[in-house]
């Protein structure tokens, strides 16, 4: 293990590393405190490492130049796109240069009749969306905050859809990406499938930016449904509220969106978002097809519901009324944090066979009511996936204890039941320790694909593996 | 480049590894020349190169000590499952041993609730379904060939169904594999999604046996639809059979198939599975959903193919006939064979962007009709991918050359389409030449990540990339 990979870059190869970028980028080579803080953290509570210097690139060209520059100095290279990761990925714990892509959002080719687009890393989910208004087409992943794509691709982000529409994994057709060398590599075509080779692309995509960085992405795109129909039902109970979820994803359903929140939850979104939901387990749904099925849809959903305690599942195809709700629910995690102001969220990510995820959230759910820590619960259980959001002071130890040992267990049980630790937000610096534990000697895999394709270890040191 | 890759094992160590096998395996280890010429090639024009041994593996722990025993003796191994592949991926082109895992045929686990199992790599797909008859589900990638589960998905394999369930990428959620260490490394677990580290599910899946060998996998199933409804519709011309299938797709009608057929291939299919249809280009379709889904699709299909001089659809949600047209389409492959005995098949596999699929197929049946060569067209054109199957005798040079020629131009017109020279069958041999020029430095990438996961290069060497 070289020293690169383990302390700061060493002052004086920073000293021509800056110089050098500096000619490169002029003003856009940043140095000053505010501006590398800002790139030092994401939205988590993870402590701020702040980068060295932040460049901020303008074109696949220019972050090959980068990545050679600090290559030949062994100097670390942190990509960055909105900031919005929950696992400290974009934290640079070995310091080094933080090249933010937000610049590059340029959408670059739409082809309505392929359904797919090319477009630059810093382009975010909402801009994209905002451009396909007219096409009929839009990008379905959406992972609550309006993220950058490339982001959404490095750290193989979904949401809300991916019961019906899959992952980023899905809807990445191909990336360009600056390997560690500065190499420039673009995975493939256009074509909706391939065979051609080993699979480039899904490497990439959730690799956080420690095997390459995004520089453009071919993307897949969706055609927006006739009809949508959307709309909430309260549970007497979590175990109905899963029940109806299970029995919904069973009987074939072809659900949009099903989403769960838990009592603590729908209070937190009640009073940041101006709602008044009853405060009690919820289901938030969204059914896509022509007015006939979403009508269909709807109604057998009722009945489920009906058979499981579920309230009246009060649905709608008007786009205000879904608008709003679904708002409150992307606005979740920040609805949380301002349940204690001041505390910062340390997010679970739990993923299940959804036959396991009854007794996942039940057992989790008694562990929260059981600790002193509030904790929010909310999810895309079409997926088996959810969330706790505990509420922390990181610099109180025993807020911290407390919830790393919820976390623990959290996984723990998760992994017992033949889960995952992340379904959605990726290992980062928080997840590192688990992973290891979910993948055993698959992580020794991961160990040597990255020391061959980064051997000095630059490309975003410190994450998903320890070297 | 060490010896191993580029001549057959050398006679001492293969003797030294023979004998080790045979106290592992006894009889289950096979050196007759039958057997050996058996695994040395598929169903491809490829020439055979038989292996020094074949090794009947039982379990993944043998297939492990297989490979430790090869791998201290630096010689080959290449995984064997039905010997279905159409690009040599089975070829023993440095000799070496072929380990047949035929006989690792169980189905482990069936997951109904979570729509998912757990198989052995031998299981085929056509086992699998009979298997899962009774439980509502199925498995919807079909290749064609009843191929096994494991090779098709070291091959990326997909089918007719692709366009509405995706590829062996998407189907697969986790695989157990063989390294080239002997280690043994599970990718995951079987959450329905996960962000934890680099994607080695995916790398594995297409990889055709060069990085490891599956020993077992755990795979997505569906529900079987309620309803069913298939159908053929001629054509007057292949331009506007595939501009119907770009309307089809571009509409969202949800097809389940699409499959084109020009008029040599059902000349064939009529021969070969007694079959009077008429002989014109001809689309074959398939939809999935509830009685009034399936007849809405089926519909609306037919408008859009009245609009393109498509003659009268005609479609039904009866079994037996549906089940007939779909037997003649799977073995379209053989019927083309069947056109001239004695001859081999070099296929061709292009996948193009669906809006680039009509200029593509057009200027490929020109170069067809003025070769001397015959040459049926099949393809899963709701993806952008077909295949024609040229009929060759692969001793005739001059056969061999003008197959080569218009193999060449395909591949050449489809990449300049921002396309991909396989959308299914994989490099293997028969494609290694075009992997370059589609790909670029994503070559080198993949030969980094074949080095340092197989740097003896023992795991079927000579496959994918040259070292």
């Amino acid at each position: 293990m070289d020293e690169a990979s383990t302390i700061n870059a060493d002052q004086d190869r920073l000293v021509g590393v800056v110089s050098d970028l500096k000619d490169l980028l002029g003003n856009r080579l940043q140095l000053g405190v505010a501006v590398r803080d800002a790139h030092g953290h994401d939205e988590s509570w993870h402590e701020t490492h702040a980068p060295d210097a932040v460049a901020f690139a303008a074109s696949t060209e220019e972050v090959a130049q980068i990545v050679k520059i600090c290559a030949a100095a062994q100097v670390p290279v942190i990509a960055f796109g909105t900031g919005t990761s929950l696992e400290g990925q974009v934290s640079a714990v070995h310091g080094g240069v933080t090249v933010d892509l937000s610049q590059m959002n340029e959408v670059l080719e739409v082809h309505a009749v392929d359904l797919d687009c090319r477009v630059q890393p810093g382009v975010t989910r909402k801009q994209l969306n905002a451009y396909l208004r007219d096409t009929g087409l839009f990008f379905p992943i959406d992972p609550g905050a309006d993220a950058s794509l490339g982001g959404m691709a490095a750290t193989r982000a979904s949401g809300t859809n991916a019961v019906r529409y899959g992952t980023m994994r899905d809807s990445v057709l191909s990336v360009t990406a600056v390997l560690a060398t500065g190499e420039i590599v673009t995975t493939g075509g256009r074509a909706r499938k391939s065979a051609a080779g080993y699979d480039l692309t899904r490497l990439l995509v959730g690799s956080e930016g420690t095997l390459g960085i995004i520089t453009e992405l071919m993307l897949r795109l969706q055609g927006i449904p006739e009809a949508i129909a959307g709309g909430i039902c309260p549970f007497e109970s979590l175990d109905g509220a899963i029940d109806a979820v299970i029995e919904t994803i069973q009987s074939g359903l072809p659900v949009a969106r099903i989403e769960v929140l838990d009592e603590v939850q729908v209070a937190a979104c009640n009073a940041y978002s101006n709602l008044d939901l009853p405060t009690s387990p919820m289901l938030f749904l969204e059914f896509h097809g022509t007015d006939t099925s979403v009508k269909e849809q709807s109604e057998r959903f009722a009945a489920i519901a009906c058979e499981h305690q579920g309230g009246s599942f009060t649905w709608t195809t008007e786009a205000e009324e879904r608008t709003r709700l679904w708002e409150a629910r992307h606005n979740a995690y920040y609805a949380s944090l301002a349940l204690e102001p001041g505390k910062k969220g340390m997010t679970t990510d739990v993923c299940v066979p959804i036959s396991n995820l009854a007794r996942c959230l039940r057992e989790t759910k008694a562990d929260l009511d059981a600790s002193f820590l509030t904790a929010p619960i909310v999810g895309h259980v079409g997926d088996g996936n959810f969330h706790t959001i505990m509420l922390i002071d990181p610099e109180n130890r025993r807020d911290m204890a407390e919830a790393r040992r919820l976390h623990d267990r959290m996984v723990r049980r998760a992994l017992a039941l033949e889960g995952t630790c992340t379904g959605e937000h990726g290992i980062g610096l928080g997840k590192m320790a688990f992973l290891e534990e979910e993948i055993g000697q698959g992580v020794n895999m991961m160990r040597t694909i990255k020391r061959a394709l980064d051997p000095q270890n630059i490309l975003n040191p410190g994450k998903i593996v320890s070297l």
